[in-house]
């Protein structure tokens, strides 16, 4: 386990995480990013998007709130990043709930070079070709489990993390189950890829790890989802490298 | 008084709440949406907007930060919603501080079946046909009170809410005073409409209760706008649908 | 030193603030100006910003996640601003890490004439034709202090506040340190300048020192960035205006 390790690399190291993402989001995970020690870009104009993802350390890409222009800076964006070896994110938001969705999740996974796909199990079960009811944002559906992350890396061909009461990410092979995640789960995973380039599945565990611990840290005060959030960034920021790896709820 | 029924029922059926909205509140909105158990979605493209409105339970529209593309999608979506016989809440932002939001205000007034608008007295006075002295999106006129409220429902033919000091909500025939109102209301509007469609009126009353009482818990500890905001989050979750409807203080 | 009096100007004329700024900090920006007493107005469509512009104090433009339609609302927003005599405040976030924000800076600044830039040494440093190493969005270069702020002052025509460890203010003949600086600063450079429209150096300087001992205020009981973050807004909202110009740190 080197989830303390990476963590202090992104706190030394304070790599680039470029980031093409919701509207609804983009201010949470600029802080996110922050509290962990990394430095936030967010860009997406096609003047700047390709010049951008160049000189970042990981890409995270999130399809809330997408539309036209949105999608054509993620496709330059991340072709970007493939050319100069930085790891992508994605985030399907709402994969399954509507087609356009669904449609773009399915090209950026097609046109692209994928690390980490991370998702709710609806979201993945969409994209991984598996019947699932959704509703919105927010899946309904079951657990799906380590068939579902398997079964999904596999036909993907990249590291998937399903979000739920248990995560469970999978590089198609190995499932590792995590018992401590969330929206910010994409931004997260992209800061410690962004010191881990080459290990996209521990990475993605890694990142868990860190979110959960941080979200265990977060809940301890909190009376609703409103101190909770503002905790969860003071958490982040409190991590310390040196218990990290020791808390993990590894399966 | 069936505040606290509508309440439990968001929580129970957690109604997808489709929101085109400015970017300014687009996280808050969708925070508060959580806190009170419904389920948020935001899309405003043109590819997915239709498809989103027809499976939501309401629909809120909010026209700062507006532009074309948006009103345009702001209209598609309406008349899927009206076609699904979802209720629309209408934020009219600015209303009266320049003339493409007064004009956008009116268009969506008359090309969409409104259930609900919610302003403040300046807002709500522009679209009555009243005049009002406006400076930006914060009203400075007087609190018109009911006759506004009441003229204004006639006028446009839905129910209206002109927030400020005490609230008052009107269909044209019954005027209610509610002394608990904010930015935030026009969202959760919108989750007790996905729950009383039939009502607009009812549904208006209540979520003005809801965020009134919301609004009191939350400022017993805080010491600004900081503490106020965050503390607000965490009164919507932590509202008990058991004693609402004896908190509620209507006129 | 009139912070004091110009904080207590602002809570009584609740001056109309409008920003054109970046997704990211929108909501931020809007509550940080609520705070302090103002009234923020985003507003960027073509249709309206002409018209918004020309009815508000003070301008503020923030080139972050800009994009082609946004900076042609910049431009037109400026002229109307110019006309009507409101200052405009510059934050040109990421001048120098893309050629694009370069571009744009450059040319809002040839175009326009504007009261103050504030941005950290490396924005400031490539606007002033000062070679200078930027990663993404945070500079990592060096103080480049005083003589940075003085020469790009002078190159600039303008009010130039150079933000780091210690912040400088220079309009090209005097310079002023303020050890109390950050992303929100234009913004509130905006509100002091829209109370404060003659004297930019004036202005800029008392919003350093609002925001500076409003950060001491809010850095004393935060336990990491979420919980400073939101004692923030409490400490712009609680600013003494009869203590405000005893507590600057002037040099």
């Amino acid at each position: 386990m080197t989830a303390g390790a990476d963590l202090q690399a992104i706190r030394e190291r304070k790599p680039l995480v470029h980031q093409i993402t919701n509207y609804v989001v983009m201010n949470e995970t600029a802080n996110a990013t922050l509290a962990l020690g990394a430095l936030p870009v967010m860009a997406h104009a096609p003047q700047e998007v390709e010049e951008m993802a160049s000189v970042a350390s990981a890409l995270v890409l999130n399809i809330g709130t997408l539309s036209e222009h949105w999608v054509a800076a993620m496709v330059v964006a991340g072709a970007a990043a493939n050319r100069a070896g930085a790891p992508i994110v994605l985030d399907p938001v709402g994969a399954g709930a509507t087609t356009y969705r669904t449609v773009t999740a399915r090209r950026l996974l097609s046109e692209l070079e994928i690390a980490v796909v991370r998702g709710n199990a609806a979201e993945i079960a969409t994209l991984a070709g598996r019947e699932a009811e959704i509703r919105g944002v927010e899946a309904v559906g079951d657990a799906a489990g380590p068939e579902l992350a398997q079964a999904a890396a596999d036909a993907l061909e990249c590291v998937v993390s399903v979000t739920g009461p248990v995560d469970h990410v999978s590089d198609g092979q190995r499932v590792v189950a995590v018992a401590n995640g969330h929206e910010l789960l994409g931004t997260v995973s992209g800061c410690f890829l962004a010191v881990r380039q080459a290990s996209p599945l521990e990475a993605a565990v890694e990142a868990l790890v860190a979110f959960g611990v941080a979200g265990e840290d977060a809940a301890r005060d909190a009376r609703g989802p409103g101190t909770f959030h503002v905790a969860l960034y003071d958490a982040l920021y409190n991590l310390d490298p040196a218990t990290l790896d020791s808390r993990a709820k590894l399966d």
